[in-house]
């Protein structure tokens, strides 16, 4: 049985127009809707033909929606949420896919208040945005988390779950504040450092930009992919996920000063020691299948 | 015109192995010889085919030699270049592959004062090591950085840099040590970071390994993999390009330090103007061939 007959996507990029198309991979039956409220994003995501329908306004794409999904960036979410309250159907459940969650349900649910309101994160992604950089498979073997709190409806949550698990999601359920620590240490920070080390290379007098290019796969370029990223998006994370990314960013200062200490005393072994034990971590995300197990992440070598 | 007629790779790792399968796969008729300290790799690198020859003492690989390279971890380098300085030909030409280029062209000379030698640093690896993990296309379209004095017979820079070219790579001629704060920029600093961060990650008490894992996709997994490297390799690395990972390393704290200060107040506008910029950069390593172009570095995403 489908979990949904009627799906509205409000927010037409990555994440958003990758659920269009899962949908009509393998939902084929289910009818989705999509709003922007960029025009020209919608007249985008028209002609790439994901949708069944893009409607001209908010409240006309919900209108007769069983599921709402709300893919803007997180800033964004409250009034996204608010531009649709007035049309949202009584018994439509309302979700999300923003990467961080206190501050996104809170939002949502300050605009709908009486909505059953289902927060989701699918942790997954690339670095390109937009209605076209979207595709079916996004979400295959991929977590989305969800972090309903103690009010909500079981059934609404049984049924957000099984609509990602069609999308071949595996679904976990998860207290929010929790949600942000967690992909604060596995997703923002590793973003901010991201950001940080291509700003800084950037930026020497001593090296030249094409000097950092040239010599990038010496390791650099790694950075460079998620360094290249939505702005607006990333953002909006820091902004709304402050106190959990200030606090593991503190730890990994902590840490790398630590690193800096033993190469200038020329600890020789607690570098190695550390180097041993994050090898450990490579290959459990590879045996799990969260990464590809080709060298260099499967990248060509002509 | 070929440049040498009879190679010697000391040191049957993930570099030396690549340059024997690029040499066989570039230049039929050049004979390479390998050696390893290491009896167990030794007789890998022979059962996995890819040398003429294997020899049993560091001497014997190098008696009939014109090119003799160094592929052993930085702080072996003086020990490989001994080893062999007894029976190294008058005229044959050493050159190494190692990652930072004063002190091990130091200890190079040291070893054998009387050797032409041309320190080299080829810009390319995987995450993985040993002698199975090597390919003949590994240096395709990479940079390789030739580091000689001023004294060195220009006839002999020549000739190493037609050897590169030969297996596809592009050659650079620079200054050492502007080399060891390029690398320290491009490799040496991203690796540390990348090391730290997954020693961080799996240190915190509040979230626990198996969710570090599982939600790795969201940007951490992308650390993991040269973080996945080899140990001794990089504690080398560290200990013989000090000054220049410090000073690198020192930029790179204030700039992250920058960016806590403007989450914590609140300032998107500045990590707004950041996330902007970092953008054109990888743009411009893409636009070079220096990173593949497709979504997630072609990651498989089934």
């Amino acid at each position: 049985m489908l979990p949904f007959a009627r799906v509205t996507v409000v927010g037409l990029g990555l994440i958003g127009s990758s659920i269009a198309r899962a949908v009509r991979a393998t939902m084929p039956t289910v009818r989705v809707t999509g709003y922007d409220a960029d025009p020209a994003t919608r007249l985008e995501a028209d002609a790439l033909g994901f949708l069944d329908d893009v409607a001209d306004t908010p409240g006309a794409a919900v209108i007769d929606a069983d599921l709402v999904l709300l893919c803007v960036p997180v800033g964004a979410m409250g009034e996204a949420a608010a531009s649709i309250a007035e049309d949202l159907p009584t018994d439509a459940i309302v979700s999300d896919v923003g990467g961080c969650k206190v501050s996104v349900a809170a939002a949502i649910r300050a605009a709908v208040p009486d909505a059953t309101l289902v927060p989701g994160h699918p942790v997954a992604g690339t670095e390109h945005s937009g209605p076209a950089a979207g595709f079916a498979t996004l979400f295959q073997g991929r977590w989305c988390i969800l972090t309903p709190d103690g009010d909500t409806d079981p059934a609404a949550v049984m049924r957000v779950s099984a609509f990602w698990e069609r999308m071949g999601a595996q679904v976990e359920i998860m207290d929010a504040a929790h949600h942000d620590l967690v992909l604060a240490v596995t997703s923002h920070v590793p973003h901010l450092i991201a950001y940080s080390i291509v700003g800084t290379a950037s930026d020497l007098e001593e090296v030249t930009r094409g000097e950092v290019i040239k010599y990038s796969a010496g390791g650099f370029r790694d950075f460079t992919r998620i360094a290249a990223s939505d702005p607006t998006m990333w953002r909006d994370v820091f902004l709304n996920n402050r106190a959990a990314v200030l606090e593991i960013l503190q730890r990994l200062q902590e840490d790398v000063t630590m690193l800096q200490r033993a190469i200038r005393w020329g600890d020789g072994d607690a570098l190695f020691d550390l180097f041993t034990r994050t090898r450990a971590i490579r290959r459990s995300i590879i045996e799990q299948g969260q990464d590809d197990a080709r060298a260099d992440f499967g990248r060509a070598h002509p």
